[in-house]
């Protein structure tokens, strides 16, 4: 099944690609891998979770934050590749929870992420993961999440 | 030599791949390099080393905690690749300290995983690396360490 | 125009590459990617940016940390390729904040160092980011940044 049909069937809409907020690319496709910027739970050009996780914000409250993060990823990875059946499989996710000292649940928030890209590409959306716990996040988001995918080679061209 | 008698020699032991907490893979093998992601110091299933490092984990406990996290790393490699003789060179470690705003000394505690890997793989374990503090870190962990890998080319098979 | 070239006529002088501060390689040249281990704020072998950003340190200061930073990346990159102008690109800044709680723009103290990219390198400057909030950071830095870049083959000597 394609990537959007997959979305669509779990009723979840690919979003639109935000612009960065600084002076970088939201992604970078070079030698095979495509690099995805740090996104953030951004819907319609605002935070829509902000906040301490566990404090704040609740952990399925986090979990939706991650998944929105994911959703974002795959928004910015179609605007560079223009078609999402172009990825190969994820490789790694970097996750961050902006959370307290006594917070220790990081893997279940991140899992809103992991399962998101889950759904999308099946088996080729499982990835490696780094998660940690970050004293604040740009724009004080409650969760960040960047990406690591590879791509197939685009078929050649017959002459 | 090879790098299980390596370990053996510096009385060392290659811990049992665990499985991932969560939704995601231990490690991801892709165009030659290999991912591994976040390891806590997990020992015989438990977080050996929990607790803010310069509070309740003194530095040498710390760097036996990146130690920890870095075999836990060649573990799960050893899963992946089927034989540790197959890693090229290691190339980057993420290394995350769960610590207090005064902590400074990220990079002593980092060297314990540093250390393990130049041990095990001599010159090839040699590689560039993050350090920095976070809030907190899964399961309360006092380190944490992600790694990538270059891989040796399968040889081709004689026909 | 050459790289080096660029950064004199912004009157940025390169930087003499550190050792690391610690058992591992300020980078490593591996499959066409030169990963950057993470930069520091030093200047004549100290740190020049300490503290908290938005206590210690205001946001001009923690761009110019950030800055300094991306320059000691540069110094790095050449004492490893030997000519910046094998650098193909950059591709992923991952960016680290020393600050509290209440810290919301780590954008624009890490443009500091994207800045610095995009003004060396023009439009092959412009890379992926990561931006995120640590509790600590080595040494009391105020800033933290590493890079991964493309290089350039190397051509083929004429026989």
């Amino acid at each position: 099944m394609l990537v959007e049909d997959r979305l669509k069937e779990a009723n979840l809409v690919l979003p639109t690609a935000q612009p960065s907020v600084a002076n970088y690319l939201p992604g970078i496709e070079e030698g095979g891998l495509l690099f995805i910027s740090g996104q953030l739970p951004m819907r319609s050009g605002k935070v829509a979770y902000q906040g301490k996780v566990g404090h704040d914000v609740d952990i399925d409250a986090a979990k939706k934050a991650a998944e929105l993060c994911a959703l974002n990823i795959l928004g910015q990875a179609k605007a560079i590749l223009g078609d999402l059946d172009r990825i190969n499989r994820c490789i790694r996710l970097g996750g961050f929870v902006n959370c307290g000292e006594e917070f220790r649940d990081h893997a279940s928030v991140l899992n809103g992420a992991s399962d998101l890209l889950v759904i999308a590409l099946g088996n080729a959306g499982r990835h490696a993961r780094v998660a940690v716990g970050c004293s604040s996040l740009p724009l004080g988001a409650a969760v960040e999440v960047e990406a690591v995918f590879s791509i197939k080679s685009r078929p050649v061209e017959a002459s």
